[in-house]
This record gives C-alpha cells, sequence and structure tokens, in this order.
C-alpha cells in the first residue's frame, strides 16, 4: 500500500479542519464567549500537524481503491478525533468518549446526540456541532479534490469511497469540476434555506444552525425541543429542504444544465417521491385521531417522514408515542434512506430500486426459463458487478447490523432501544425508538455501546466497505512491509505507470 | 401451464391424505372417542374428492418448474383445507380460521397455536395435530414421488419446489429411490426417537406426539406448558433429537453407506454445529443467574437454542423474561434456522454459509483488484447462479417480511409482537417474544392477521418461489388460455418431447 499518500491525504483534511474551526472562533468573538479562544488553540494544532504530515510531498502517486478507502476512513477518523478536542477543552462535554461520539455524530450527519440540555451549550459550540454536519454532508474529500490538484487520474477512488450510493458517476469529465459544481449546488441550496428561514422571522443564529442541520441531513438543532417550537410554516419550510437535500444532486445539475425533463425522469428520484408520498398518507390516516385536525396530522407526518428518510433526524413530533404501524413505517423508511448521490443516508432508494428489479426479473425467468431479461435504470442497463456488489453490500450490511447489535444489547436494554439505536447510528439517523426516542439521548449507554455506534456512523456514512478494510490484516500487512521495502519498487512502480 | 397435471397431482395428495386422517381414526377407537369417527368421515371425503380428481389421467405429462411450484404450493394449500376441517367438525376449535391457522401451524412444522389450552383437546385430535407435523416435515410431495411412478423425469421439479435448501442434489441417480431412502432416513430416527423416550418413561401416547413433533421441526407438543413438566433426561433426548433433525440429511445418507468421514467434513454441518455451540455458551453464561446451578442453565440454554435453531418451538422456559442479549440471540438463531435438506426452516444454515464467503470473497477483491477467486463449498465450487438466486432469495425474503408485517402492524400491538410473530411465523419456529411469547398463543390476531401468518408460513416452507408465484398473474393467464385452446397444442408438444 502507498502509505505516503494517505499521509498526504491525511495532513491537508486536518489543514482543512484547522481552517473550517476558524467559523466557531467568529462565531465567539461576536456573541463574546471565552470559548472562541479554546477552538482558536484548536484550530492551530490541527494546522500545525497537518503541517508536519504535508511537509514532505508523495514521490509516489499511484492511488488505487485501497488507498482511496483506507485514506477516506483515516480522514473522516482524524477528523473526529480532532473535532472532539474544544467540546471537552471547553468543558462542556467533559468526558473525551462523549465528546467524541457528538463529534462523530456531527460529521457522519447522524445527529444522534449524547446531550441531556443542548441550549447549555455556548454559542460557539452549538455553531461548530452544527457545522460538522454540514461538512460531513457533501464529505471533506469531495472538498479536497476540489482545491487540491492530485495526479494519476484516479482520484475517482476517492469520491468513490466518500460519495454515497452504489456508483459514482461523473458528472463533467474532469473530476476537480464536478467536485466544484456539487458544492456549488450544496452551497446554494444552504443559502436558499437560510434566507427564506429569515423569510420566516428564524433568529439568524438557529436559521445558520438549522440550514446546516437540513443541508447535511444530520439533525442536531439548537433547541432541547429540536424544531417543535418554531412555528408551522417553519416546520414547513425545513420539511421542503429536508426532501430537497435528499435528492439525489445529479438531478440539480441536470437542472442548472437547462435539462429539467430529465431530471424528473430520473427513476430514483420518482420512486423517492413515490415513497414519502405514501408513507405521508398512511400515517396522517394512522395518527389522525391523535392529532388537532387533518392539517396538524399531515404537517406531523409530513415532517417526521422527510426526516427520518432522509436521515436527518430532526422532529417535531415524539414518534415514540405514535401507534405501531406509523412506527413500522417509520422504521422501514430508516432503512430505505435518501437517494443516492445525496447527503442523506440509509441504504439508498436506487439500491432498493435495482433490488427489487433483479427480484422481478428472476421471478419472471422461473416462469419463462429460456427468456433473457436486462435489468435497466434510467434506459441505461445495470451492470452485472454493480448488481453483485449492491448483494454484498447488503450481506456486509447484515452482518455489521446482527454484530453491532449482540455488542450493544450486551447492556441489558429492550430490544427495540437496542435495535432502533444501532439502526439510527449505522443509518445515520439519530433518533430511534423507546430509550433513544425523538425526546431522548443517546448518553446513558456506556463506553463500549458509544464505541459501537461510533463505528456504525462511521460505516453507514462511508458506505461500509472503507471501515471494513481497516479491519482486513492485509491492509496492515502490506502497510509494513510498504515502509520496510526498499525503495527499488516504486520507483519501478512509478516508471510502469509512466 | 399443464393443468391436467396439477389436478392429478392435487388428486393423488387428497387421497393420500384421506388415508393419513385413519391414524386418527385409530387412535380415536383406542381412546373410545367419538371424535374418530368425524375423522373418518373427513377422511372418506378427502378420498371421494381424490378420486374425482384422479379419474382421468392427464394425456400431457410434460412437467416444468413452474408446474411443479404450483402444484406444490396448492397442494399445501388444499392439504390444509381438509386438514382443518375435523378440528372445526368435533366443535374443538369452532372457528374455521382458528382450525386452518392450527392446520397450516402443523403442516408448516411451525407450531405456533391459537389454543389457551391444548390439554381440552381429545386424544384423537392431538395426534392429528402432531401427526401434521411429521407429514409436513418431509413433505407429502416427497411421498408422492417415492410411491406413483411419474414421467417426463422431470420430477425433480416437484421436490426441487418442497425441499428445503438452496439446491436439491439427488442421493442416487434416480428420484424415486432418492424419495425412499429420505423417509427411510426419516422413519428410522423418529422410531429411535420414540423409543428413547419411552425408556425415559414418557407415557406411550405422549412419546408418540412429542416424537412427530421433534421428527418434523414442528413444536405442538400435548401439555400446556410445553416440554417443562418432563424430567431433565427427556429433555436433553428431546434437545438432541431436536438438533439431529436439523441436521441435512445427506449426512446421514453418507453415514448409511459407512462414509461417515465424509458427513463430519460437510461445512454446512459443522458450521450448524458450530453456531448451536457457541449460541448455547453464550446463553448460558448470559442466564446463569437466574438459574440453580450452571447444569441447569445449560440445560435450558440448550433446549432453548435446539429449539429456536431447527425451528422446532418446544419450550422448557419462558426466554420471553431472559435478559435482552440471550433473546437477541434466540432472534438471530430464529433468521438462521436449520441446515438446508433436513425438516427445519428458516434462511438455513448453508445460504448464509455461501452469502458470507461471497462477502469475503468480495473483500478480497476489493484489496486485490485483479485476483480471481472461486467460491467453494465441501469442495464443489458454487455457481454463480446459486449465488444470485440465493440473493434473490434474501432479496424476496425481506419483501414478504416487510409486507406482512406492515399488515399485521396495523393491529396496534408492540412492535416486538408484530416482528417475532411474523418472524416465528415465516420461519416455521412456533413461539416469538412478548405477546406471542412461549407461554403465549396467537389466539387474539385478527382474521387478516391469521391470514398473512398461515401465507408466511406456507411461504417459508416452501420456501418463498412457490407460494410468490401463485399471486403471478401470468401464470393464471397462462392457464385459462390452456383451457380453452385446442388439444393441438398439447400434441405438438408431446410429439416435441418424444
Amino acid at each position: 500500500m502507498n502509505t505516503s499518500i494517505v499521509r498526504y491525504i491525511l495532513g491537508s483534511v486536518l489543514k482543512i479542519e484547522g481552517a473550517l474551526l476558524m467559523l466557531p472562533v467568529i462565531t465567539g468573538a461576536i456573541y463574546g464567549e471565552s470559548e472562541g479562544f479554546t477552538y482558536l488553540l484548536v484550530g492551530l494544532l490541527c494546522f500545525l500537524v497537518g503541517l508536519l504530515f504535508t511537509r514532505r510531498k508523495p514521490k509516489d502517486t499511484i492511488f488505487y481503491l485501497k488507498e482511496g478507502c483506507i485514506s477516506t476512513a483515516l480522514s473522516w477518523i482524524v477528523l473526529s478525533l480532532f473535532g472532539a478536542i474544544p467540546f471537552m477543552a471547553t468543558g462542556e462535554i467533559p468526558n473525551y468518549i462523549d465528546a467524541l461520539f457528538e463529534t462523530v455524530s456531527g460529521f457522519t450527519t447522524t445527529g444522534a446526540s449524547i446531550l441531556t440540555d443542548v441550549e447549555a451549550l455556548s454559542h460557539t459550540s452549538l455553531l461548530w456541532r452544527s457545522f460538522t454536519h454540514w461538512i460531513g454532508g457533501m464529505g471533506v474529500l469531495v472538498f479536497l479534490l476540489a482545491i487540491i490538484p492530485m495526479s494519476g487520474g484516479s482520484n475517482i477512488n476517492l469520491m468513490r469511497a466518500e460519495s454515497p450510493g452504489p456508483s459514482v458517476g461523473k458528472l463533467v469529465p474532469k473530476m476537480k469540476t464536478t467536485a466544484l459544481l456539487l458544492y456549488r449546488i450544496y452551497f446554494l441550496l444552504t443559502a436558499a434555506e437560510f434566507v427564506i428561514l429569515l423569510f420566516c422571522r428564524m433568529p439568524v443564529f438557529d436559521a445558520i444552525c438549522l440550514s446546516f442541520g437540513t443541508a447535511g441531513t444530520g439533525g442536531f438543532g439548537v433547541l432541547n425541543t429540536s424544531v417543535a417550537s418554531y412555528s408551522v410554516t417553519i416546520q414547513w419550510v425545513i420539511t421542503v429542504f429536508m426532501i430537497l437535500f435528499g435528492v439525489n444532486f445529479n438531478a440539480y445539475f441536470f437542472i442548472l444544465m437547462h435539462d429539467a425533463k430529465k431530471a424528473f425522469a430520473m427513476e430514483e428520484v420518482k420512486a423517492y417521491f413515490g415513497i414519502i408520498l405514501a408513507s405521508i398518507v398512511m400515517i396522517s390516516i394512522n395518527i389522525y385521531r391523535m392529532c388537532d385536525n387533518l392539517f396538524d396530522a399531515v404537517t406531523k407526518s409530513a415532517f417526521q417522514v422527510a426526516s427520518v428518510i432522509t436521515t436527518t433526524g430532526f422532529s417535531t413530533a415524539d414518534f415514540d408515542a405514535w401507534p405501531s404501524f406509523s412506527q413500522t413505517v417509520l422504521v422501514l423508511l430508516m432503512f430505505v434512506g435518501a437517494c443516492a448521490g445525496s447527503t442523506g443516508g440509509g441504504i439508498k432508494v436506487s439500491r432498493i430500486l435495482i433490488v427489487l428489479k433483479a427480484v422481478a426479473k428472476e421471478a419472471f425467468s422461473y416462469i419463462h426459463p429460456k427468456s433473457i431479461r436486462h435489468l435497466s435504470l434510467d434506459g441505461t442497463p445495470v451492470k452485472h458487478e454493480v448488481v453483485r456488489s449492491i448483494n454484498v453490500f447488503f450481506d456486509t450490511y447484515i452482518a455489521i447490523f446482527i454484530l453491532s447489535l449482540l455488542l450493544v444489547s450486551l447492556e441489558g436494554y429492550d430490544m427495540q432501544t437496542n435495535v432502533t439505536a444501532v439502526l439510527a447510528a449505522f443509518n445515520n439517523i439519530g433518533p430511534g425508538l423507546a430509550k433513544v426516542g425523538p425526546t431522548q439521548n443517546f448518553f446513558f449507554f456506556s463506553a463500549l455501546s458509544k464505541i459501537v455506534l461510533m463505528f456504525d456512523m462511521l460505516a453507514g456514512r462511508l458506505e461500509l466497505f472503507p471501515m471494513v478494510l481497516l479491519f482486513h490484516p492485509t491492509i496492515w500487512k502490506e502497510a509494513f512491509e510498504r515502509r520496510y521495502h526498499s525503495k527499488k519498487e516504486i520507483k519501478k512502480a512509478n516508471k510502469k505507470q509512466a
């Protein structure tokens, strides 16, 4: 394995984090909070360590999927390890494991919190907490691609490891342009939400934080009641934007290219809206008796459906008290997740779409054994390898889920708590049911469970494989072998490449 | 579709059921119970209807997988529809839906009951109830293959549709011999258990019924306490036999052929015993504090593990009161199920084994992109189509599971009840947790939920596809088209075949 490039990427990521930490520093300055000073120090620390790591440029720029996965996984871990320091240093989250949980939950856009009283945090920390969602939503490595020129042409491997969805298409031939385009769409949508929220008379600070939380489909809020105490208009604005951030960003790209027809024809997007609509209708009917009127039922249902399917995790109603049919629908939506190529988590609509098509195809071949039928999505045939890798994805997903569930269940809480806690962490949602329901938090779990859930959050955000590979002995063996190797091989490989 | 052969098979199945009903008739005669007379009448009815169906021999003997699936699904439905009549006719289960639920649960070897007081049943009905397990365990169509000569040579399709597991191997070249061999092993093992139970001083009637229930991995008992009130020795005998009936019968075939080495080398069997052992150890440790001593903990743990993994469903302890770690392990075992080619249900150990190997292979190719690695089980390569069809099996499994869960959750019971009820029915286990725990029953569900659960039991027993195909419009369209077709095509097809 090419360890020097991995080191270089980690260093760059840390430098970026140092720069990003300046936003809470500014917040601290505005509100005159001493916490801002702590953030400044941590920011400098990140920058210095980053400099140390990037001092030597890697001579060898060969970069395969393996290196992409490993640097992605390690980047996110390093990002979280440093990002958690200010929470502890300011004394707002005294335990480092808890601070780390909150940070991982932030970066992975999960939104599961260990805080019982969010409102006790300083503005500085609240902003950093919400900002991690925004950073994690699009991915910091995609950002890296946008600003740092990397050679080898194989940096698609970085993006592939970080982007949500079964297959990453380049929007435009150049990777850098694609990354920049994605960030532009992301920024514009966030800004739009911010402005509209201001028009709805939300305080500026809340509007910034909630826009970050919605954009990254994260779910951290600034009030203990999440979004429930804002006006109904604001709730609907957030509902709409949550749904918008769950759409495959390719659709926005098509719209930007004045090809809206193509955007609306995307099968995944159609299925996504279909599922949302059907769920809202079913839940509205089911909770109607508990609500003031039909509009109230639809408002609550739509908000919770949007929040869960996009894996955001805001809440305006305690769905833990809803009838079990509605709960079942929500739990199923937790699995489904948003569209591929969005900031949302979960299994992704397109994966489910492809799997359903594969089942239909198989059933057909049962009846007509000699028929040959091809799978296609949006008119283009789905390669056999994609179907296979989706199935492997499912199997790995189930394996990680089971292992996590077993470890968490060692604590002895009820099964609904355990299952939905793992589900909410793994699919980057935030709240689950029972003891981790929307009005509860994750504080009561042991350190072991918190570590398991952090792994799940990272595995869920990075689509399993980068995190799984970290535990593969071969990777480490290769990395160490490489260290003690003569530099001949590197030169040889470089020659081959050229 | 060849409807006449389907009709003929259904008729034959009914005739067999008529004959099988004579066993409870004899029981009624021995115990002097008037219920025996009812069973006699129903037996005659089955025989007469069967005669009517088989009056005309089908001219066309072409028989594809499609026909195999449809006749299997319909056979099991017809078997249950008629088998439920005596329960209602004797007045012991007055509601026909309830009687049908009990019968489907019997034939599919599920063992989920709607009875609150099992001991109130007559000996005649108790015996029939347990006998349905024994019949369903090996499958009535395999029996048909053993006694009825069928042409076309494609009757493997019947067996493939009825046998549990990802792929059916013929043990010996001739289908009929294979079927006879399987029944011989089945009969011998059942007889062995019966004799040993007698030696342990179990009453003859109980020994017969419990042997039937163990052999078919069913789970209906004759006492309200299931197996808990028998001696510890008896509990261990039943534990061992449950595990034995969950072993792939091919292993016994190898042993019969004096090739025990080959039997013990089977990867599925090794994994099966490994899972059982690991689960017993984990649960014993987890429930130790609730038990009298270590032996008591191991006894309870071993019995429940054996009962759940083989999908039998007997119980000696109320595991609904166990700590959540043990419950989680048991719920996972419910999914796993027994070996393929056994009488047990569930997903099957070999499917899980193949899936795990596929995941390992994929992970390896992530690291070494150019490597070519082959999947193999027991030294023989697993065909790509097998892996694919297993994945489709999983996807269909999940789809049916979700749909059933949604329908059952409409009743508004808690999620643990709903999830484990569907799980217990679908995997042919019997008891679940919470409201359907080992000390409870399924009586309280609405007719709709009962029908959903019956479908799940049948789909689980017949490995999904035969039941799913029943709902495929093409099948019915073809069947009707065929009816109104000229007989030319049949002749043409027959010529082609010849």
